[in-house]
């Protein structure tokens, strides 16, 4: 194995806790009534509706492609609309849209990264912009040796070019890439491109704790071949 | 400017220097006669006729697109063969073609890259392939926010695709980011593109040292936005 490939939302940072942060951040330097926006209800649509539904309509071939950004800044304005909220500037409501360039990694995630990075190389493999993961790489110092985003092959996770393109450039085989996810969809996607997979479950991605990982329906050790609790178990694993 | 991009055969590592010591540590491990192969005149034809002669050719539409590993390796399966050298079995041969993903930075490269890095995205945009430069990087510690390459572009610099390609990735514009180069040409197509340009010569790219720097017909500062004795120079210049 010579490469790690990490979905990104999710399983390196955690979106939402971000987003509610910095929601709840800004409506007190505004001085907004503490009930006008339910961040962790604002987070969660514009995840959904926002990113998840509009992929899902990309890959469909339901839309034509748009970037990430613009996906996400178009359900920004709605849900400022639907809130009431006409008192941010336009570059006040870019910085916002930049939220998800500046997403906080999971705690564990640096130290288990820089473990992995010293023996693999470790790459993002992400819907995310290839801006957006640049960007966000430099904010929190993520130690990505190169940025693999969907935006290259023209496709979103989890059609198979994304994962077999990410190889292609680093040159290596399928098998020697491990796809490294939250989400046992994406590693399902990973494993039919020839990908091996580890699943490390981020329990509080979407907030109260779930005690069934989302998709699952056959027994994990079956499917993947890592799952680890989070990246330091992770890097125990892969002998790191 | 938000973003600094750069050459990197010549600009960022000494590839000659390189590639002359390699040989004559395998020229040494495998006892070969001292005067057996010139490893300089070997690495400069290497590099000029396996190199930038078919890099042109592809630019000009006479050959079709190919990645330089393989473009190294048939000017090396060249190089073997005119020297007599049949003691090399597929596993070195490969070994050695690989010499170009090991390259040596020049002397102020990582400490200039460390500065500027904490200011600005730093990035690669070289005709090398995206392996190459990522397992480059990851060699030599080279600092590099993102991998960006030639080969994202199915085009090889001076072609206008390859700029431009570039600050759009990174959700620029032309102007926000800044070529860092050895070569005046380089920076011309660069500049024709709307990019901003740095001159660093490296005046001992091709061994002795010359006076002129190659390709320079009106004179370098009504030509260039910044020059730089080398990357320590040009971080202080952009105050860093």
């Amino acid at each position: 194995m010579r490469a790690l490939l990490f979905d990104v939302f999710g399983t390196v940072v955690d979106w939402r806790g971000t987003v509610i942060r910095e929601g709840e951040a800004l409506a007190m330097r505004r001085g907004w009534p503490v009930d006008r926006v339910d961040w962790a209800a604002f987070a969660d649509r514009w995840r959904k509706e926002g990113y998840t539904a509009a992929l899902a309509r990309i890959t469909r071939g339901e839309e034509p492609w748009a970037r990430v950004d613009d996906l996400h800044r178009r359900m920004l304005d709605t849900l400022l609309h639907e809130h009431g909220i006409r008192d941010l500037d336009e570059p006040a409501v870019a910085q916002l849209n930049r939220v998800w360039h500046r997403l906080t990694p999971w705690p564990d995630a640096l130290a288990g990264l820089e473990r992995l990075q010293r023996r693999y190389t470790v790459a993002p493999l992400s819907n995310g912009d290839f801006a957006l993961l640049t960007n966000m790489a430099k904010h929190a110092a993520l130690p990505w040796d190169c940025i693999l985003s969907a935006e290259l092959f023209g496709a979103y996770k989890q059609r198979p070019e994304v994962y077999l393109g990410a190889v292609q450039l680093l040159g290596i085989a399928p098998a020697e890439a491990l796809m490294v996810a939250a989400h046992p969809s994406d590693l399902d996607a990973a494993r039919a491109a020839g990908l091996r997979t580890a699943y490390v479950p981020r329990p509080l991605e979407f907030g109260a704790p779930t005690t069934e990982p989302q998709g699952v329906t056959s027994p994990l050790p079956s499917r993947f071949d890592v799952i680890a609790d989070d990246f330091l178990a992770l890097a125990a694993a892969l002998g790191c």
